[in-house]
């Protein structure tokens, strides 16, 4: 059976990743979120199980030291951690995850699953990223300037991504993402794993050609 | 600059390769052909220099021995050949160029550009392939054999492409070339080197998050 792939998506707070793979999800057949552990709190509308599992910090440890999670880390002083059984029995199942996830989580994700599809959204510039999170609104000045500050160093290993997104204009960014995930698609090992079966395309017992 | 890609398309005769690169340059900006050398006859409606450089068996003996051919092989008794110079300069000049090869050549053309993306069109079944050549009407029931014989082949090559396109309906074939394409220009090298420069992504004088 055709497996899925997991695509690593990260971005700096304000690139519009959320919204991206929220559209992913719902407009592509096929695509699932990994829902990650987190000890940080729901925020108004948040649903545990869909958006996250929250969970305590006693019971995030507990699932670290059962090394139960594909990667882990500490952003903004909350936990985050992708389950590994999780995202195995989705990819079997042929789905495709998206593991929305910070640089630190992108690069345990590689080291341990080296085929994953790493993407990074950039914002269209610097200016914009700090428009975007000052007109948000939500958050006082300090915390958009720690956000900040993360953004400058996580924009840093963008090189290290596959593929790059300017999310400049959110419908063009889409399709980007759309096309990667088609061509991941197209690759020989799915294709003809899934798509198509080689035997189909040898002569059969009917054929004018063996004739 | 942004450098070109060099985008590699084999497929059995039949499978509607040319139909679908021809697409590709007319409906996608900065693709053009790279026109290869050939010693076939031109057919009814072919343009010299356009559709192929038509070269007698000497001329093209020549070329080979100047070593200006990054490809060139002998197909259906004909010789075909990529010329280098004309490659590299569409390439530094920013251009995605596809060569229209058969399986011989894309390995040549493998093992001297190694970045070469290689795509295989595939017809959806033998059977197919077997109707569309002969309601083609053109050839003798006996080039059509040899046609046939090449294919067998040349399919069994398809795991050595990274990309595999099923050629069932036209459209959505070539929805999935499009998005080939698109992924491939969304590599971070090449977003890094064309549409975004990272100088933009840092803060600036006038910058809040500075001040």
């Amino acid at each position: 059976m055709e497996r899925g792939d997991l695509f690593v998506i990260s971005a700096p707070s304000g690139a519009g990743k959320s919204t991206l793979c929220s559209m992913l999800v719902e407009k592509v057949d096929g695509f699932v979120f990994s829902v990650s552990h987190t000890t940080r709190s729901p925020r108004p509308g948040e649903v545990d199980g869909k958006d996250y599992f929250f969970v305590s910090e006693q019971e995030f440890e507990k699932l670290v030291a059962e090394d139960a999670f594909i990667e882990w880390a500490r952003v903004h002083g909350n936990l985050y951690g992708t389950h590994r059984a999780q995202v195995m029995e989705q990819l079997s199942m042929g789905m495709d995850v998206i593991l929305d996830i910070d640089v630190q989580g992108a690069k345990q994700v590689k080291s341990k699953l080296p085929g994953a599809i790493t993407i990074f959204i950039l914002p269209p510039s610097w200016q914009a990223l700090e428009e975007r999170l000052l007109k948000r609104g939500s958050e006082d000045r300090k915390k958009i300037k720690t956000r900040l500050q993360n953004a400058l160093k996580e924009i840093e290993e963008v090189s290290n991504y596959h593929y790059c997104i300017v999310n400049d204009e959110l419908h063009v960014a889409f399709g980007e993402l759309k096309s990667i995930v088609s061509a991941e698609r197209s690759k020989t090992r799915r294709v003809l794993a899934g798509k198509i079966d080689l035997a189909r395309l040898r002569p059969g017992p009917d054929s004018w050609f063996l004739s």
